[in-house]
């Protein structure tokens, strides 16, 4: 037989009159987005500092039910929860050098002897060192830990109300691993992060789309980011309609292309233009009467020789090649990438890696010119004049016909490029040239899941990040384990981030219309708001309690208006805060035992139903929203 | 009829195997108090830097409890919950110039824009910004808002654990007035204030005692604070047994004592004697062969003159007395306060600002020098040689019989000091000498509530204060409403603290033995530890499985020790961690369809309990624990 639960939890009832809810007929004119606009002009937020927002009450109480959301999510996945200091001693960062790393965007402050101390933007070290501090075999692994707390980062521009601010709620959660694989590894933690990430949004009552996402500098690992769905968002994503495949730019892939064959004809002659003090590609489009989608963008990067190794690196248990003989080895190193766009195209780094198996970033100017390379003119043919230089060609760039392209010397283009004629033989070897996808996706393309199918974007708010974090931490603070075979072992960690104050704001650029929010049950600061017409009038006062006890007590929350104000202004009010369900008590309706019932959502005109029944009618209407 | 509620509360079950709980043999040296000692070696806490600790699973478990139990508490008062910036721009402190008063104590940092912004230490200014700009009339007030939130203090030395850090969990709550009395004013808040806390101390299952305190600088206003009783406390207490008073040394009062007439015979001869080079009041008393309790100790305070005026000020409609012109009025203003106790006891300078009706502060002593006292060396004679002085003498300083004192001049005292010869006729003129209690009370003093009973001291941890603010800063960030009668008045506050992080140590302190922690069942972190002798075996699997199910949907929080360790070490850890109540399942037990079933707290030996009813069992004992 079951047991009698040692505690009931009741809905919280508050009263208007009691409850600080500065409603504004205006949004300060820096106000722009929805959310910023609106979180401000009902009440919700108040502005103490740039970046920096008071959360006033009917705030606290969405973002306590995003918190509890993900409370629950995460513990269902196993992990704990903990809270670390928001002060992060400056030495934690001696290992892993994010102080420098983070730069301006971390907050430093001296303590009273001179000791240097970062405020946390997130808890990688400090995490890392608690863990590393009390863990010592693989059989204390896996193991996951979460918190919920203020996290700070000092913004150049703070914008966009608590979409990008200086003080902010993140749940960050990390996962410590002694496999990538099997049961208890990283991939097994990564895939229930995703489950409940996943069940996070769904139960927040938003609509999201999880994205591929590009891991960032450690390389290799997966990554993905939770897009609330939003047309204001800051954020592209393309999806595949018909597989279900999303990514963010950064990562999407292209489906197949056709690609040229380097055989194609000439156009014309190759014909030298004098095109100075133009800008960019499409100045010099104009100038030359050239379209960008008949243009040749080439951009140089250069390979990290430093201590980053290649993606492409072959596995530990392999001999790594001999140190300090490069030369000796029949392909000289790879020092410069060339990466070959159409011009209405935009070269995606991320990809020049994967196709280049190489770490690399953007050239340094000053290095490349001094290597040969005409910055701002440089052509494909650059392959043939500057050594170890490996040319990489986008498929819609290597097709044949019309091209024109930068002449390798400053202030001058050329017309009709023909690969075959211009590059020559290295075109035929693989060691100099490969030809792939190099490019950002956009609407239209072929999606990388389905031939027949195209990808289409739409914009989002980013709300969550997992990431597959590798050894990246715990190398840099020298955390290892003990293994089954007595030997040490680095820790793989995984690492998981939400954006708590985020998620409210994404979901009232998701949820509004011109009156207000339009707040999704499962974080609405209360499910239900009872107007009282005659605030002062006993029989309205005994209907308004009456139905908050019957609702209370089932765990539903209730905001009672009873201001002494005109109908008109509580209605106006009542639109912007956003209640799902609200009940009117009034004298006409009462004079029939009713109540008005009407739905925030949609075009409800709103009834009349018997006061016996609204409570009934209110919890049917929360369960139904909540399912 | 009632409605099914739209959530059901389960407890959380937790295998110690995939929590963070490193249980240490011994504590680093560092650690001196009970709580700091007992968190750290049960893997609560974890150090950082100095005075930052990390909060593991099984703490944050518990402070999780405690600010369930205070945000009930707070809501029941009528309280709204909010959460304001950590960050605090320092403009917010122009008018009350707290970053000046805190000092060292206030955490400072510049922002990328050379913005200075200090770390909240409690919130007074921010919540005033934030209710001045969105209230504007009476009609507003009053309203209660709180938070619970991570508070920063530069403690010059943290020490002793969670009890003096310098990041620390804090719930601070703030009332604004237009009245002090009567329905909705400051008065009816600060008693639901003090019921809720005595509630919330009660709730967590903790013995406290609410004192009497020294409201401060701010002076008149009630003060309260709450004190966790334990032995090792910092602060001391007086309690009356008869009548339930208590108050801390600062403000505790003495009951009626004997006083001296001054018409007392001297007791001998006025004799000088040099006493060089003795730091201290026991020095010159043993070099003169005095005791203490024959000596007088007369301490110089100067009175502030400055823009604090003094408590007795008229009210604010009476005229003021003309500026400028003191020098005009009949008595001359007072500028410096003798107070003179027994060398055995201790000048009190609250009640030297009671008695004398002024605000004072202890003198400077070099100004103190230029007008003539002899610092070090002070006699209740200086009354007569220094103007502008009033001369206050404690009770039991008034008696006859022999004196020592100070002789007035450096490196010299005075034996047989009489009143009536020394002082003169001064005595006799209330606008120079009154009679009062001046000294802290001590152990056997009389009670001031009942004249048969007499003072105890017992030692307590605070863990609340409850203060009436008045308008200091309403006034100071000049926040003022619309009165009824269309002027602007000012608007009245209290402030209400509790510390969260202090109260989970407080509670070490009062309640732990030599083998551990004993949570009071409220605030531990589980109720249930249920430990496996042989975790492998499916059997025992399947009995904790079976009885972790029936606790947890009855919502009590199960910690299941599955861990791969002896019975000893499981068993010492479970009397380390605290855990209320212990389940042990084993072979012999489960043979008998049993259970082992033992109490952390007092001698509890342990029993069998059919399996089918220790759930049942769990349950009761868990009601009764927090009824």
């Amino acid at each position: 037989m079951a047991l009698t639960p040692i505690v009931a939890h009741r809905g919280s009832v508050t009263r208007w009159s009691q409850s600080l809810i500065p409603t504004l007929r205006e949004a300060p004119a820096e106000a722009e987005c929805p959310s910023h606009v609106l979180l401000l002009r009902a009440g919700f937020i108040r502005k103490l500092g740039a970046g920096i927002y008071d959360y006033l009450p009917l705030a606290w109480r969405t973002l306590r039910k995003v918190q509890q959301i993900v409370r629950e999510e995460m513990d269902a996945t196993g992990a704990q929860e903990i809270s670390l200091p928001i002060l992060v001693p400056i030495e934690l960062y001696a290992g892993t050098r994010r102080d420098r790393d983070y730069g301006d965007l971390l907050f430093k402050l001296s303590d009273r002897k001179g000791a240097l101390t970062a405020l946390g933007p997130t808890h990688e070290e400090s995490v890392t060192e608690a863990v590393a501090g009390s863990v010592s075999s693989y059989k204390q692994l896996p193991l996951s830990l979460y918190q919920i707390t203020n996290k700070f980062r000092d913004e150049a521009r703070p914008r966009s109300g608590l979409l990008r601010g200086r003080e902010f709620i993140m749940k960050d959660a990390y996962s410590f691993h002694a496999t990538v694989d099997g049961v208890g590894g990283l991939n097994e933690t990564y895939d229930k992060m995703f489950t409940a990430y996943s069940n996070t949004f769904r139960r927040c009552g938003l609509s999201f789309t999880a994205v591929e996402a590009e891991s960032g500098p450690i390389g290799g690992s997966a990554s993905h980011e939770f897009m609330v769905n939003a047309d204001s968002g800051e954020d592209t994503i393309l999806k595949c309609p018909a597989t279900g495949y999303a990514a963010n730019v950064e990562k999407c892939e292209i489906g197949t292309r056709p690609h040229g064959t380097f055989q194609e004809p000439p156009s014309g002659e190759l014909t030298e233009i004098h095109t100075p003090n133009l800008p960019g590609i499409h100045e010099v489009g104009k100038f030359i009467k050239v379209k960008p989608d008949r243009m040749l963008k080439t951009i140089v990067f250069q390979v990290n020789s430093s201590s980053e190794s290649p993606v492409s690196e072959p596995p530990p248990s392999e001999p790594p090649a001999p140190a300090g003989d490069s030369t000796s080895l029949a392909s000289p190193p790879i020092r410069w990438i060339l990466a070959v766009v159409r011009g209405d195209h935009e070269v995606n780094e991320g990809k020049v890696r994967i196709v280049s198996g190489l770490k690399v970033t953007l050239a340094d100017e000053k290095a490349a010119r001094a290597a040969g390379f005409a910055i701002g003119y440089v052509s494909p043919r650059s392959v043939n004049t500057v050594p170890n230089t490996l040319l990489l060609i986008d498929a819609d760039a290597s097709l044949g016909g019309f091209w024109a392209s930068g002449a390798d010397k400053p202030d001058y283009h050329v017309k009709h490029f023909n690969w075959r004629r211009e590059v020559g033989s290295k075109l035929d070897e693989p060691r100099y040239v490969k030809l792939g996808d190099l490019r950002n996706a956009r609407e239209g393309d072929p999606s990388p899941r389905d031939p027949g199918a195209k990808l289409v974007t739409a914009r989002g708010i980013e709300v969550g990040h997992i990431f597959k974090l590798g050894t990246k931490y715990s190398d840099a603070m020298g955390f290892k384990v003990h293994s089954a075979q007595q030997q040490q072992q680095p820790v793989i960690m995984g690492c998981y981030g939400i954006g708590v104050s985020r998620t409210m704001a994404a979901s009232v650029e998701q949820n509004h219309d011109a009156n207000g929010i339009i707040w999704p049950m499962p974080i609405a600061p209360y499910h239900v708001l009872i107007t009282l017409m005659k605030p002062e009038a006993p029989e309205h006062q005994a209907a308004a309690k009456q139905l908050a006890d019957e609702l209370s007590s089932a765990g539903i929350d209730v905001l009672i208006d009873d201001r002494d104000e005109r109908p008109g202004v509580k209605f106006k009010d009542a639109d912007l805060v956003g209640i799902p369900i609200r009940i009117t008590i009034g004298d006409k309706a009462l004079a029939e035992k009713s109540v008005e019932y009407k739905l925030r959502k949609g075009d409800d005109k709103g009834s009349l139903v018997p006061i016996t029944e609204a409570a009934q009618r209110c919890r049917d209407a929360i369960v139904a929203a909540m399912a």
